[in-house]
């Protein structure tokens, strides 16, 4: 398979910046879309539980009542996608259940052959220290999922502006999320920046690399 | 500038796994270690703030003391890089402030240009709502930079393996980070995978689209 080349990464790294103001009239095609997609689904999680679900939002009017509830980002209605990260708010033996047999499925296993894999995740995420942050502990795996999707988009050319400046609690009732058993996280718009943003020619604020990268 | 093609960065996304055995005579190459050092630095956070710092574990003895906390995962003692990300236990304004000063910095702002955008993030991730999630909060931009991280590896060729299941509190010992502000959240172990890895070929455990991703 062929790799990208490392200075093309940085490139693409260096390229992105959290947009401010999208291109209305530039949508994502489709087949660039089913991308990013798969990249959500691939995105890697603790012992694989993927405790989350991502929300597409494509109707105009849901996107608009969600602005009302985004501190004025106008990127929830100007960009082409956007994306609403939610997390488990606990985590149940079903939910552990449900993986397992979603991974003897894919990997064709006999009944039985993760049981103790099974007791594993249960005494961690449902009974012991994750089990304790469930939500919390599904939240950073969301993250994980944001991370994934922000870097992949910026590899590809895909424009994307992260939003934790969001109501969730008013998200969840928008999209209907009360007692789904999901809450919503975290957002994130993605598209084409307009040309007008004078946020793309800024320099990027980081610390120095030798504040934030020790060697030991 | 060039991007890479989303057939190309799908490729990547479906070659990469959670690397269970590297091989111990690969290392990464300065430069693409240097690119990947380059990518934790560029991660997106809230605010721009940054709220950790990454460790890179070259010591043999210490990457030893660390695996006796690591439930026997051989990657902390094989991989070629193994990072360690910790962050912020608490934020103060002295944190705002730091960051206000780099950005004043780097763009080359007067003297009080950012006072209002500062007491924005103090009213916010000091003393409001994030403030009393800090840790977490500050946690959660840590997860950015590990799917950062590990997706921008994937498409370079470069193999990783997250690690949560690690003792924070014993890799705080080991690293000296008691009472340094911060503290470990998880880690990620990263190289080239042995060819006697069986996982590498093991099929990916993923629900189905339909019950991950949703359009509204």
């Amino acid at each position: 398979m062929s790799h990208t080349t490392h200075e093309h990464l940085l490139e693409a790294l260096n390229w992105r910046y959290a947009t401010k103001h999208f291109d209305t009239a530039k949508k994502i095609p489709a087949d660039v879309w089913s991308a990013l997609e798969k990249t959500l689904v691939l995105t890697p999680t603790s012992y694989g539980l993927q405790p989350y679900k991502f929300f597409v939002i494509e109707n105009p009017a849901k996107r608009a009542e969600l602005f009302a509830h985004s501190w004025h980002q106008k990127q929830v209605v100007e960009a082409s996608h956007f994306v609403v990260f939610t997390a488990r708010t606990t985590m149940t033996e079903a939910d552990v259940d449900k993986f397992i047999h979603r991974a003897m499925e894919v990997r064709e296993l006999p009944d039985g052959a993760l049981h103790r894999y099974r007791d594993v995740i249960v005494s961690d995420v449902v009974h012991g220290v994750r089990g304790k942050i469930a939500h919390e502990w599904a939240t950073r795996q969301a993250y994980i999922a944001l991370g994934n999707l922000m870097t992949a988009a910026a590899v590809i050319g895909v424009d994307a502006s992260p939003l934790e400046g969001i109501v969730p609690a008013e998200y969840d009732k928008i999209l209907g999320l009360e007692n789904s058993g999901y809450t919503t996280v975290v957002a994130c718009a993605l598209g084409y920046r307009s040309t007008n943003d004078k946020y793309a020619s800024m320099a990027k604020i980081r610390f120095k690399t030798s504040e934030l990268v020790q060697y030991i």
